[in-house]
């Protein structure tokens, strides 16, 4: 089981990191990852990262990458579900996860993905009406 | 690591196993996952099982479990994204997961559920206008 499973929730993909990444399971993600993105057109790529309890510079680059990748392919990416003790430790060490929009959990993360996709309506506008009789 | 991550997507809770089970980590998972049904009010469950290659009678029988205590806590389960294969295997073992829905994907389990969960709506019928004058 290396191959970290790729979930599609309407126009948004979840990725659920549950297990000790090394280099080959991340590279695997990252192709993945992209393909699904191009198959499915999605919008948006949540990450949820709530069974780490480490996050060291090899996955904070790994996201970093997949986040990079996702918007050229036009996908936002999310990380979700990050414990207090590894956001700590992402700022002690000096890690900033560059390019990438974070939120407590998937549900603020689909809504914050679905809030910035949402095609705001132009022209739509309604003339006032001045109240004048002819 | 060693603790399924359970995460909230609406009124709904989804579970993706991507590790081999262990009783204690099976045990873990349905504490956690009762304990957050009753937390949050879910009115549904999915167990995402795409990442699972064999699904023996262990992995059924917890499977089946889940299901029936969540129904107990009044939210109901849909197994998703099982393989080919290992459908075939539940078959082959005579294991049916008693009491379990089955979707193909996340995106259709959640349809799925939320089909079940919606309160029809009673008495709002309009009378038809029938045209008459007076």
């Amino acid at each position: 089981m290396d191959r970290i499973p790729i979930l599609r929730i309407g126009e948004m993909l979840l990725v659920s990191i549950q297990v000790d990444l090394q280099d080959h399971t991340a590279l695997m993600l990252q192709d993945d990852l992209s393909n699904r993105i191009v198959e499915t057109g999605a919008k948006g790529v949540l990450i949820d990262i709530s069974a780490l309890e480490i996050v060291d510079s090899f996955i904070g680059r790994m996201i970093s990458t997949t986040a990079a990748v996702s918007r050229v392919l036009d996908a936002e990416t999310v990380v979700v579900g990050m414990q207090p003790a590894v956001a700590i430790t992402l700022v002690e060490l000096g890690l900033t996860l560059s390019g990438v929009r974070t939120a407590l959990d998937v549900d603020r993360g689909l809504r914050m993905l679905r809030d910035s996709v949402e095609i705001p309506v132009v022209g739509r506008g309604v003339s006032p009406d001045d109240g004048r009789a002819d």
